[in-house]
């Protein structure tokens, strides 16, 4: 039957182009070369040993590579008393910020205090030798630190077993790590590009909510509250135990979240005056300590972080836990803060990376973030990673390299061995003010009406991940929203967007969507369909019946189809089933007596169009380079068979002659 | 500095087309409009209302509604005494088939035989009037039988509490039939979708592989066997008690199946005698039951299916176990064996239509199969689709509609209520050598080898659910197999291809891909890159990369890239984490000094551009309606830089005049 058609066709068409219309059947890549190309796109997108695999000497390409790997090596040579005058400011700002949020995160996490302030002496340091962005400030994050801390005291209790609680975080920490070093060892950076903007953003909002309702406590002054996060049961706690508030830390409370929501306001202001919000932090604790010392708080309710341990960070390696009574929780903490830590780090430090065209490297920076995870395990430390508040204070004050992360951990090396008492005696309400006023600034409700106007589907993931977190869990909201947005890459897949083509009477004669270019000319007798990208399993099905609509819908409104003209210019890949499926779609269409044209399939398309003998069935001559042929070619059969008929068909001829000049 | 930027481009087009080339940047749909398109296109692809929602007269609008939703008044009104000899013939040979079958596949769910065949009673009705295929034949499947066994003998066991299993079993096809009709309700035929060709051969060929070694107990009359279902289990298990073989069933069952293989090697040969091979099973169970009966086979260990009740099937509604205890075993196996007898049952019925050009709905069939189930498990049926073995049989003997399955029912109905008993004294040999001969069939070596020789991921999906159901269990092997398939999707997304493209010297002056199309030239310090679809949260960061791979790339082979065409042409769909991207890409490119310029953004796109203010950003001036016209215009402005510069590029300017009689 098919050697039926080729004669038939070929008294058609013989005294046109060569049978293959000038397309290249015959391209076809070996299976290594294949495998190859596949996996660098996969993992190698960014060619990472460009660098050095060029080195003819191999001194020099040994150097380069320890300078890939260890970008330290990169800049320090290079570095001058210019570039340290401005690190060192930067570095002291963040340490300023560094103190009071390390405390107050600790205490997010259920962690005694002193371990957020060694959080901030060894990691910084860690990262400042392999840290590829010049402007991220090692720290511990909000939101991260209450998502290990609830995670944990489900298997033990923070108040009644104190040191297997610790233990646990210590453990968490490695497993953090050596999860972030092995991401960015095998490249496996695409598990990150999983959490989207919209769910970082609806997240990080959400988070800022609960934070803000946990910070209540402090600034209420209050004794007992919910171990919950959601919403419901953080408001249900508070008025149950409504007799605890205390005027005097609530008084106290407001006044400082004013002061520093007023030096945020500054700041959007006069942007040169960031440094007075990023000290006031500081201020705040060192203005509320010595105001609690003279005025006697204790005596009025003002509770304070009381007793700091001097001196610097002891070893915890030994303290490991990998109990399989605890090792489900320590795991799963682990690996969901690993990948939400590293969204934030690598987004944040991509984002200055590209206003300030300085380098970024989000596999460097996973094995940086691993890398200083584990050193932070085993020196008494707990999560860190790049905050998007403590980066952009950073980057504000002027941050040239890593060198002010160094700046910062020697400082708080300084504090730890001098002044780490003083500090016990900041009240508890100053900490919540801090943390209070940090999450204002995360609920981006501008972003939330951009999303909303732009993309319903990305505003609805994003909502997921806010309502997710302020009405369940923070894990929760955090899966319904990759699920969600795995569901519309699945359903991008299922659903290939097609559109019906016309042309266009500009410059090229283009084919375009007869929707966006309504000035777009058909073709009588002729159906141009674009297809969407990829022909997939998942789909098959979907684009035949969309096919199908297209022909039903042309002769609903009174058009015969006999030539469908598909363009594969932009389906990039194509599986069995899809393959499966165009035969099917060939059949039908034959049925129906329509003849299927299919114009341009790419390299990768055309090997296994090839390989699976779909062109041998179909026939070569089905197949065209450009849209242009297709139509000549249809039109011209079509005219064909009007003439051996009774009527032929003016318009169609017309079109034809007018295409004809081109060949 | 946007307004800067204008004033400068100003400067250099002005003589050029309007600043917005053609481009359309209005049409913008309404959120209600998108919506709707959207709904549609992912659940109402082949826009099933067609057929009477254009009606005027309202009971000819009732009338085609019922016609739609039950298909039976759509072939029953022009049936005729033709059809039924056709249908008479094609439902007395799928009851041979189906006698035997139901009493074979009810003993591999561990059911009473005579549940197989109230299976083929009730069931074939009810898809004769809802069913939208001609071809399929109801019966029971051998995989999903197996699969419900397996299932429910984890709660409940089938030897100790036949009762409860049995009970369990009615459940479950309960809950089948509901979740069947709800996805046919809901119109979630996209879920059925995501079991791909890949998929299913793989793993209806590893359950062969196990169902034939579940049978070699039969073959050789053990009394006890593994309970388990993988290779391994099954092996040692025999080993171990290799003193019950008995060599008289041994030499029966090789002698049956002999028989059986030869009766399909003569369909193969000739087609016309496929009736040979169809009723070859009942001809066995006839002759060995005689035989068996003669030589009183009990006393020599062939063990027979006992004692079947006559009657019709007995109401089982009554017997519905919710139990929690047993719940989640019921869901489990109701919801895969769901699925799966669906996949089955629509994929075949869906290639017969594809053949004869006959209808056939998927959500329709999921309704009908649905109902089915329900009305079955009502009546003491258990689990029935359209197996694929079957629906070719009944296809290869001529039936032309759903009145076979009628055909099927009332002979079965004849059966139960008269023939039943003599049926008890089939061999248990017969049955197994009647189901590995079914299996053969199944294991498709020339599938696994085009799929490995046309896509080697769509060969790792087949082994994967191959090998799974054969090493582990059936569930773990689809699931490991489906996972694949959807990590697969993902990973298209996830990477996009792209290419560079060039301008070919044929009758429209295309631009393809330099790789394929070698001839194809490029034009100096401009670069064509074809962006792949979709650009998503899942692969900004990529899409980025591989944008600077390409620029790099051409400045490695001594190329300086000062313009930079991006082709969206083959872009149908754009996320916010897209757009972000896209603006990351923008500025990077800007920072080195490459200006971009965007090629035809289809509708979907521009209007997501146009809402994010992307089009603000980058100017109107940077969109181009096809890439001739943004290749003139970036080589224009490379000359006039080249100009003022000292060095003017005479190839440049050679191929802009050559370009230039186009507009």
């Amino acid at each position: 039957m098919d050697s039926d058609r080729d004669q038939q066709h070929e008294g058609v068409f013989v005294f046109n182009l060569p049978q293959d219309h000038g397309v290249n059947f015959s391209t076809r890549r070996g299976f290594i070369t294949k495998l190859k190309s596949g996996l660098k796109e996969t993992f190698f997108p960014d060619d990472p040993f460009r660098q050095f695999k060029n080195e003819k000497r191999t001194s020099r390409k040994v150097a380069k590579g320890i300078q890939y790997f260890v970008p330290i090596f990169e800049w320090l040579p290079n570095y001058s008393a210019g570039l340290f005058w401005s690190d060192l400011i930067a570095g002291l700002t963040i340490t300023s910020l560094a103190i009071p949020q390390g405390i107050s995160y600790a205490k997010l996490a259920n962690l005694p205090p002193v371990i957020g302030l060694y959080s901030s002496f060894v990691p910084p340091l860690v990262y400042a030798i392999f840290g590829s962005s010049r402007h991220v400030a090692v720290g511990t994050i909000a939101a991260a630190s209450l998502l290990v801390g609830q995670t944990i005291q489900t298997v033990a209790d923070p108040i009644q077993e104190p040191t297997l609680f610790l233990h646990l975080v210590f453990t968490t920490t490695f497993v953090t790590g050596l999860f972030q070093a092995s991401l960015g060892l095998f490249r496996l950076g695409i598990l990150v590009d999983f959490f989207s903007h919209s769910t970082i953003t609806g997240f990080m909002g959400g988070t800022a909510v609960i934070l803000i309702l946990q910070q209540l406590k402090g600034i209420f002054g209050m004794k007992h509250f919910s171990t919950k996060t959601d919403v419901v049961s953080v408001i249900k706690g508070i008025i149950h135990n409504r007799h605890e508030i205390r005027w005097e830390t609530t008084v106290l409370g407001v006044i400082f979240v004013a002061f520093l929501q007023f030096t945020v306001l500054v700041r959007e202001k006069k942007p040169k005056l960031f440094w007075v919000s990023a000290i006031a932090p500081m201020t705040t604790v060192v203005v509320a300590g010595v105001f609690t010392y003279l005025v006697k708080g204790q005596n009025h309710g003002i509770q304070i972080v009381g007793h700091l341990q001097k001196g610097i960070n002891p070893l915890s390696i030994r303290y490991f836990n990998f109990d399989a009574k605890y090792l489900p929780a320590v795991l799963r903490a682990g690996i969901i803060t690993g990948i939400l830590s590293l969204a934030e780090g690598i987004a944040i430090g991509r984002s200055f990376s590209v206003t300030e065209n300085t380098p970024h490297d989000g596999n460097k920076e996973m094995i940086a973030f691993g890398f200083m995870n584990l050193c932070g395990s085993f020196t008494s430390c707990y999560l860190t990673s790049g905050p998007f508040s403590k980066t952009a204070v950073n980057y504000n004050a002027g941050c040239k390299t890593a060198m002010a992360n160094v700046v910062q951990g020697v400082l708080m090396l300084l504090t730890l061995l001098f002044l780490a008492p003083l500090f016990g005696y900041t009240p508890l309400v100053a900490l919540s003010s801090i943390i209070i006023s940090a999450m204002f600034g995360l609920i981006k409700y501008g972003v939330f009406i951009h999303l909303f106007k732009v993309d319903k589907f990305d505003f609805l993931i994003c909502m997921a991940a806010f309502l997710g977190v302020i009405f369940l869990t923070m894990d929760e909201g955090l899966m319904i929203s990759i699920a969600l947005s795995i569901v519309r890459a699945l359903l991008y897949v299922a659903r290939p967007a097609t559109c019906k083509l016309g042309k266009l009477d500009d410059s090229s004669a283009s084919y375009r969507d007869v929707d966006q270019y309504t000035a777009a000319t058909t073709f009588p007798g002729v159906l141009i369909i674009q297809l969407g990208s990829p022909i997939y399993f998942a789909n098959a099905i979907y684009v035949k019946e969309r096919i199908m609509r297209y022909v039903r819908s042309e002769q609903g409104s009174g058009e015969v189809v006999e030539q469908m003209i598909l363009d594969f210019s932009g389906v990039t890949s194509i599986d069995m089933t899809g393959i499966e499926g165009l035969i099917e779609i060939y059949r039908v269409l034959e049925k129906n007596g329509i003849r299927m044209l299919l114009v341009n399939p790419r390299l990768e398309v055309m090997e296994k169009l090839v390989a699976s003998d779909f062109v041998d069935k179909v026939g070569k001559d089905s197949f065209y380079l450009n849209l242009d042929d297709a139509v000549n070619a249809a039109q011209y059969s079509l005219h064909l068979l009007k003439t051996n008929g009774n009527n032929s068909n003016q318009d169609t001829t017309t079109h034809q002659h007018g295409n004809g000049d081109h060949a």
